[in-house]
């Protein structure tokens, strides 16, 4: 009924993460509606970014360069490597504004389940980036889930072999600034009551 | 950090609806990951969609042709005229496969709050549709929410003086089909119980 074309679209859009049929239906209408304003800019913005658009070969951000704004910065911290699973998390943590060391992206974690081993994730070359001489610190800034954890002791391991004078850190566990005791789950309440500190 | 390609898309990913900066940065990662199954795709069916889709002069539905394919088709009911508020609607009936005549989509409803007056929806051609020989019977399918009722109430005052031969229904308030009594507002129970049938 909608036109092959529309449809098509609607299709696409609702294989977009977090979207459906119904979602990918009312974005398309509204694109619709807003043709100049939203649906040819939207389309533009994606081809350019399809076409310039490339991973970073050192440390796997994104960026219009081969090497990206973070790796080409000479002024960052060039004692810390920060170990992320993917390029959102990264982004999650250069919004902070908290830390300005380079980073490492894995490309996810060690999974049995999803058959994702060692060498599905970037390791050799954290490896390899492990053992520059300016590197002080490795940080763990993985998930707080299982997968996340196993993959931050198989790390340890690694590096703890491979560089045996490297620092190795991971974040916190605790409440969250702004969370409420009531609505935490045990196993945050018991981190966050292990790792008390001095007030 | 990210490159200014990527953050305009992800500025125009965020203003689509039900979307924000959050599910933008998200569909923008998951699109640059698979650049040639989805992101591609997506951008060229877009541009296709802005070229080829048009607003059928007689309805308001949306399709390639001038006439949409539901108007160009002599072999519905032309007996039936069915209003209705949005494009999204009149694809809903069309899911649901019940509904065999002809459709007029008025643009959204009248709505003091919005500043929306009759000269805002397509009523005049609604009226001069409704002046066709063939039609007996006009279907008010508009929302169920107080702007829809009133826009009802203020169509059928003047379809009535224009052409008061004709028969305006409107559609059936009840209870929805698998939904619990418990769970229902009080306006939709009253209105299931007033309108109650003969088992």
């Amino acid at each position: 009924m909608e036109g092959t074309d529309l449809q098509k679209l609607i299709q696409l859009l609702a294989k977009l993460p977090g979207l459906g049929p119904r979602s990918g239906r009312r974005i398309a209408l509204q694109l619709i509606k807003k043709r100049e304003t939203l649906l040819r800019p939207l389309s533009e913005a994606m081809e350019q970014v399809a076409d310039t658009i490339h991973t970073c070969s050192t440390c796997g951000n994104l960026d219009t360069q081969p090497l990206c704004g973070i790796c080409a910065n000479a002024n960052r911290d060039k004692s810390l490597l920060c170990v992320v699973e993917d390029i959102g998390d990264l982004w999650a943590l250069e919004r902070s504004m908290a830390y300005k060391g380079y980073y490492h992206v894995l490309g996810g974690t060690l999974s049995a389940l999803d058959g994702r081993g060692p060498d599905d994730l970037t390791i050799e070359k954290l490896l390899l980036r492990a053992k520059g001489v300016e590197i002080k610190e490795i940080i763990m800034a993985l998930n707080a889930t299982v997968e996340g954890q196993t993959t931050i002791h198989y790390l340890t391991d690694r590096l703890n072999t491979e560089c045996p004078d490297l620092k190795i850190t991971h974040l916190a566990h605790g409440v969250p600034v702004g969370g409420e005791l009531d609505y935490l789950d045990d196993g945050t309440l018991m981190a966050a009551l292990r790792a008390r500190r001095a007030a």
